[in-house]
């Protein structure tokens, strides 16, 4: 177990490259090779030491003991069966948001048990290998599916370099991850885009915004930040879960602006002290 | 102006109890006089060593140079008018989230050029004299809304303290602050309460929220712990610029629920790329 691997990244943007600057540090690889369509990511990645070297696809895959899978979800359910025919004993895992239809794109696949399917819970709105991160996963939860679905030897692996990157293991059923990751990823990722549209649509005072602009609106509006390569397919593939909270939170602020047009003091009270329960759940 | 001054702070919870703090670092202060109605809260700033004695409004007044009003802004309307009656000399300035009905309610006063009406953009999600935080107000703004209206030493006195406290000055009407303040402060908090509110509605797993939310959640939502007692009246003053705000806030939300509904991956995309150019100011 303690033996490095030669690595391979698929995708060396913001998670790819957070998790290379992790595999290196903690001395879990032994070779990192990068893969990107992107040129220009490709050449910054080599610019920054995020890898080893960039190989084509193929070259990559037959190069390695271990493949990463950090590309947009829309990509990764194309990508993964095509990868899946042309691995034989390495091992391969992704990092994507959603979970169901990445892993339903293999589920039938001969080599199904080679795949591990995980949700390391860490990113930044940030995006590209410029964005990659030291130290990035430590102390976040990770979140493997359907684990008896792959092979020992790779869940293992997989596991024993998650703890040693410094994240906490959680397992779930693929559709029970889809359904909890709308509610603490997905609608905060709607929210700041909305909050971001509501405020460029009607705020024509720029100025006043940037000048003015307290920690309070960089918190709830920083994500609007996030790119839109990454959120589009997961937002369109988790459609179902995150429809369903979305219609709630609308439901939820058309009460607080109820509340407000009747001056119902005691409504809004009720309203806010609810929402104070969150303190149960973040400390 | 560099003498220092009997300051008697009305209201000893995160912000009365931030500027003590502040006041007292950067020998602001000769002597910190703090009134507070709620005993607990009296007790603890005492305790804390916030200020130098508690006592009643009455003495509080008769005894300093400069009165810093710190309560909820439906409290401010009422108590102001009262303050101003007993007020000879002294600098009287206020700290809150809304700045219309506050000036309004002592426009006519013989005494409101005595008064400054400011609103320092600072705060936390926490409330009480124990949320109170060295360091506060340091590089954030603050706002002096109608400064034409104060006299001319009350004016130079809050902006020489509060340039002393390392915050930047901006000057604005009421009416303009009270829709800028609806834009940068008033509705991310309404969205983080809603946020709070359709998650605890909806995710009957209150764990796996705990052990899976991310820093992004985190980010969102940790508003919503923001004191009722606070935000209640400071909504329902803000009234009219909240609502607007509000309304475009949920239209946009729909437009979200419209295109993940529809699978229009082009729509989604436009939407989360206008939202992406919040970059242009917030850095």
């Amino acid at each position: 177990m303690n033996e490095r691997k030669r690595i391979a990244i698929i995708g060396v943007g913001l998670i790819g490259g957070s998790l290379a600057i992790q595999l290196h540090e903690k001395k879990l690889s032994s070779r990192l090779i990068g893969v990107d369509a992107n040129a220009e990511h490709a050449k910054k990645a080599i610019e920054l030491e995020l890898v080893d070297e960039m190989l084509p696809l193929d070259e990559a895959i037959q190069q390695s003991d271990v493949i990463v899978l950090a590309v947009p979800v829309d990509t990764m359910v194309l990508l993964l069966p095509v990868i899946l025919d042309k691995v034989d004993q390495q091992i391969l895992f992704d990092i994507g948001s959603t979970k169901s239809q990445v892993i339903n794109s293999i589920k039938n696949h001969p080599k199904r048990r080679r795949f591990v399917a995980t949700h390391p819970m860490w990113g930044t709105e940030h995006s590209g290998p410029q964005a990659a991160k030291k130290g990035a996963f430590e102390n976040k939860a990770v979140i493997l599916c359907n684990a008896e679905e792959s092979d020992a030897d790779a869940l293992d692996w997989v596991k024993h370099m998650y703890k040693k990157i410094g994240m906490h293991l959680l397992e779930m059923e693929a559709a029970a991850h889809d359904l909890h990751a709308a509610y603490v990823s997905h609608i905060s990722h709607i929210t700041s885009f909305a909050l971001a549209n509501t405020v460029l649509e009607k705020e024509k005072e720029e100025n006043a915004i940037f000048e003015m602009a307290s920690a309070g609106f960089e918190s709830t509006v920083r994500l609007a930040k996030s790119n839109p390569a990454m959120w589009v397919p997961i937002l369109l593939q988790n459609k179902e879960n995150v429809l369903d909270v979305l219609k709630e939170h609308i439901a939820q602020l058309s009460r607080f602006k109820e509340s407000i047009e009747k001056d119902d003091h005691a409504y809004l009270l009720r309203l806010i002290e609810n929402a104070n329960k969150i303190k149960r759940i973040l400390k």
